[in-house]
């Protein structure tokens, strides 16, 4: 160590006191006013307010500017990180500093660069916590979403578009506290989990003092090498129904808003599922099929021989039973008659204390242009679902999903300017 | 729903009662005895005791038989799966069998195999649970080792290496029961997730009323695009001076053990040491330097240029200080004159709901000929490790990590053969 006293001293009060508690005071001597991190950031010399462009070159890279946001009918990535946040500013100007800081940092997380460019000042913290140098942009994606509460909480009810609300409480929902809701979310998705937490981990960090993780799940996707869809941890296929993401006639009728400030963009809903797997393990296969209506290999609906075949709910066998069973999930689902774009991922996370079970499931995620389509599904999937003896409903939220950000605008910019 | 009602009620018996339960009891009216799983799924139209080769077409292949047992020298793979089992059985006749049953199906398992050939029986639960179905093996490794409690429980204390007790508790340590000990363990990585799980899943299921799992825990690792050693949470590489895995001299000194029964085998230690993000995130860059006594960005030891350069912890500057601090990591566990081979992998499992902080960090895994070796660092580390100021240890255990296996033989024979 041959620092003098005077650096150790700096040294210690910046690396001991927390970031918050920075906000507003001088650091290395120099005060920094009310700007929160941006500004600490500025006086220990990062600069990291200048407008940033999508990289040209970065390996493995997805666009951030355009219509919609990343993250919704983007390709799904190996790896999510999901963060609900509880805000913490009060005031409706903050929050808009809050994204007009964000965007630029989206940004250069998705092109794969650090959070700031690196100052050569070692008496400050880094300006990104590190750990994905060296790692490439791993298609990473960033999707921020509002939830009800955020509008409630700032006094922007006069803008809360009528559809978005806590979910309705469904016949078999064991939902708890610490798994539900949120005021805003970041869904990270990668082809690399360190891309992926990396992200949520840096934003939430530039936001210290404004946002607090309320929770967070991390999940995967195993896409088989011969392509195709990948398999929950029950073994069947998940997400074959999707609308195709280069269908735009239905991903407007399925997936997209098309008024008011959320135009372009769309309501993401999350459940955390946990799967009873020593239980579906216990199971023939023929229940198992019974219960999803699909093959488990082929994942063929029931009568069917290929895994996109078109199906008819109401056909029936020789002695009139339906083929598809009506208690199965697809039968339900179908008879909804609503649709959505799902994008969900399998979790893995030890076992129960309590029963020493497998603590997995699913954080299933979907994206559709109203949550009535949700509530349509899961009302009918009822109290009927043959589904529900093997998996619980943990947790549950709902997000405003924004508009995509045009160069030189920011995130939510359209919530803002109708406020 | 076209089966008979006798069907039904067959369906029902399996698909309902646990297969524990089944043990002993007709199912479908044939006969299994006290064979177990084995015999189970035997009279169910599965056969699983078939002796199974090694791959020689399977992609991402590991090779399962070998002086050694895999994942140890293995090259690290990007996910683990690892966990710690307590053993129900209470013979150790019954413990072999369980061995012998394993066997094959890790095999299958490395192979990328499903752990048995599938019946047509739809009737019965599938004999694998299939989320690995159309994923190739992803080199997946298996590495199965024995805990001190073991050897007391089934009355083997006579060929317990005296190496092989709980590690002492040392300083700092917070450790917590759920995280803690074990019989047996099965340490699964593979380069994709749901390979992973599925193994130790499939595993713990075929000796379903032999093991349970105690604790578990999935982790990760980043590997840059360019190749070189992976980054933890704390940015900093991991695994630097790890003795090189072709180096036999050096793992024959470091790595394995070379007498007795476990021979060829080593000790596996593991410690969930829990990572405070967001206060190493509020940290100067030159004090995490100085708490890792290397640079962040390169990895060199600090004084040096690059990552692998020779260091001397007792140089000093101009001044007289220690140009790698004696408070430093490095410093520190270089002092013990220990070292060991480390395979560790970071964790990501959300957010502490009592403070919202991230619950993260490292499933510290070391291989070693003694665990004295672990011990002697870890002493060394004490409580003068600057690290202290940014980790807890949470949980803790060590297993002797059986020798290979070769053609014809399973886990764990050369213990069976010293009772």
């Amino acid at each position: 160590m041959t620092t003098s006293n005077d650096e150790k001293w700096i040294d210690k009060k910046i690396s001991r006191r927390d970031m918050l508690k920075l906000t507003g005071v001088g650091v290395a001597g120099v005060a920094v006013g009310a700007s929160g991190f941006g500004g600490v950031m500025k006086a220990m010399g990062y600069n990291i307010f200048e407008p940033v462009a999508d990289s040209t070159t970065a390996k493995h890279k997805v666009d951030f500017y355009g219509k919609h946001q990343t993250g919704i009918i983007t390709p799904v990535q190996t790896n999510i990180y999901f963060a609900s946040l509880d805000v913490l500013v009060t005031s409706q100007k903050e929050l808009q500093q809050l994204f007009q800081q964000w965007t630029p940092l989206m940004v250069r997380l998705m092109n794969g660069e650090q959070m700031v460019e690196m100052t050569t000042n070692t008496r400050v913290p880094p300006g990104d916590t590190g750990e994905a140098k060296g790692l490439d942009a791993a298609h990473l994606s960033l999707t921020i979403g509002a939830g009800p509460s955020l509008f409630d909480k700032l006094g922007m009810q006069h803008v809360k578009p009528a559809e978005l609300k806590d979910l309705p409480h469904f016949p078999k929902d064991q939902l708890q506290q610490e798994w539900t809701g949120g005021d805003l979310c970041i869904q990270a998705c990668a082809d690399d989990p360190q891309v992926a937490f990396h992200a949520v981990r840096n934003l939430v960090r530039a936001a210290s003092g404004k946002v607090a993780i309320k929770w967070s799940q991390a999940g995967f996707n195993a896409f088989p090498a011969e392509g195709g869809t990948p398999r929950n941890l029950f073994a069947f296929k998940d997400g074959t129904v999707n609308p195709a993401i280069t269908d735009e006639q239905d991903l407007h009728k399925t997936v997209w808003v098309d008024k008011g400030w959320l135009k372009n963009g769309s309501y993401l809903i999350a459940r955390k599922i946990q799967m009873h797997l020593e239980t579906w393990d216990r199971t023939s296969l023929k229940d198992q099929e019974a219960t999803f209506g699909r093959y488990r290999d082929s994942g063929a609906p029931l009568g069917k021989e290929n895994e996109f075949d078109d199906f008819d709910i109401e056909a029936k066998d020789d002695k009139g039973d339906y083929i598809i069973p009506d208690t199965s999930h697809v039968h339900l689902a179908r008879k909804s008659d609503a649709r959505m774009l799902r994008r969900s991922y399998s979790y893995a996370s030890g076992v129960l204390s309590n029963t020493g079970a497998h603590d997995a499931g699913l954080l299933f995620i979907s994206f559709q242009k109203d949550p009535a389509q949700f509530i349509a599904v899961q009302n009918s999937l009822g109290r009927m679902d043959k589904m529900n003896e093997y998996i619980t409903h943990r947790g549950s939220a709902v997000f405003a999903c924004f508009p995509g950000v045009q160069k030189g605008s920011y995130v939510g910019e359209a919530l803002f300017n109708a406020l």
